[in-house]
């Protein structure tokens, strides 16, 4: 298991650092991005915070731009950022930005030409943290986050896998992905046009049937171009009542779908994720 | 006076707006971007910080990378970001990034082509404050910071016009310009071969016959690729010793030229300036 660093940055007396992996899972190179603590200097295990990003995004996204440092820095947690699909010349790709690279959905794609790379369920639940927990300081205790996609594939991955993450917490998930333009172009693509088969990937879905349960937090802007169309969280919401299911969801007068919005909140969505993390 | 609203995002419970106008001084149209924190949104007027940014960049990198509206939200303190150059297809331009669009470096120029539109010195003391003071509630009571080439231009802002900011601070500027390969080419190509025009826009120089003084904050990180050849905080440091200039440099083990450096410290710059802006 080979691992190429790319590019080092002191921040708030920790690390940001960029590497380059082959990924067996998605049979290509992929980079990624973690930050590395003050805490982890010494070569003291820390908790991870995975954060899965939204369409056309890559790892620098939300490492520039949320401002997630400052907390993780202060909590002693390690934040990782995986790219959001497989990439290069021979992955398959498509011209729409809501398709291909860049537009992963954390599925494990079965059709045809997606299936030889699309494994971004996979590569997130297992290769990644397995690779992280061997390379660097980091505990294999973890919890996950992200915005959009990313929010959706956070929430599906910890519904679906609750010994494996502490908590989970998202901005502005693709929260009923079955139900919604977005969602239904990729599982087509990406799952076949057999709807049963989406389920699996669906969050309000597999919230309404949850049986263990990893807290949940949730944060939604109501000026988001995206709410009514795509993201739906009320039907999140009606899963969370039906199963009892310890979900916070927060809306937020005034905000729309940009980091700007992830940025003035991702302090409490770290503070909420490390009282499970054990810090 | 015209001005666009281009965007606006809600960031910390203020308003982070980017607007276009037209410029005078400049002879083009401009962009730049501001943020308001919630104590604004009353009416009651607010001081500000203006922002000066470096190479090759716009007003975003500074609001979407540095993480300074938390800090600005919680002590009440505007942030204005402008452009880094005049821009525009009749704009002159040249194709290297560190002359032309993108690259201004905060002089008035006085040489063909450039006299045209490059006058950002002017742009940034007059038109651009006088544009804000009238159209938002943002006070007369100024600051003024930088990074790179625009931690240069805050610095030579504050030091000829003490009467017109309260505090200056900059993250790694071009601290002798004259002395350096960034500043020679291009005050050579904006104010010609006579480099006694140069001393003008000088920080090194400028502070060693500084009369009235404004506080200036100076952080540079000592992993800088541009560090030796480039900034030279050195020759300030010189200049401050020999004229007894109230100027604290810090230099910060293992931090390099981008914002993740910045956004590790723009929250004391902030702090920094609070202080004489009367917050």
């Amino acid at each position: 298991m080979t691992i190429e660093n790319l590019s080092s940055n002191k921040s708030f007396g920790g690390w940001h650092k960029q590497y380059r992996h082959r990924s067996e899972v998605l049979n290509c190179d992929m980079r990624f991005a973690i930050y590395l603590p003050p805490q982890a200097a010494g070569g003291q295990k820390v908790p991870a915070l995975y954060w899965l990003s939204g369409l056309t995004c890559t790892d620098e996204n939300f490492m520039q731009k949320a401002g997630a440092q400052q907390m993780a820095a202060q909590l002693g947690m390690a934040l990782v950022a995986p790219d959001t699909s497989p990439r290069g010349e021979t992955v398959a790709d498509d011209e729409a930005y809501d398709l291909g690279q860049g537009a992963g959905f954390y599925v494990n794609a079965t059709q045809a030409p997606w299936n030889r790379h699309y494994r971004m369920y996979d590569y997130v639940l297992d290769e990644l943290p397995h690779l992280v927990e061997s390379v660097f300081p980091v505990a294999t205790v973890r919890s996950i986050a992200g915005h959009s996609m990313g929010g959706h594939g956070a929430l599906v991955l910890a519904l679906r896998n609750p010994q494996r993450y502490r908590s989970v917490s998202a901005f502005s998930p693709i929260a009923n992905p079955v139900n919604c333009p977005w969602g239904k172009k990729a599982f087509a693509a990406y799952l076949g046009e057999d709807t049963a088969e989406w389920a699996q990937y669906d969050t309000s879905l597999l919230m309404r049937d949850a049986d263990d349960r990893v807290p949940a937090l949730v944060d939604q802007g109501e000026a988001d171009n995206f709410l009514v169309e795509q993201l739906k969280p009320e039907a999140l919401e009606a899963a969370a009542a039906a199963s009892d299911y310890p979900l916070q969801l927060r809306r937020h007068e005034g905000y729309d779908h940009s980091y700007y919005f992830i940025a003035s909140f991702i302090g409490e969505h770290l503070r909420f994720h490390a009282k499970y993390l054990g810090l």
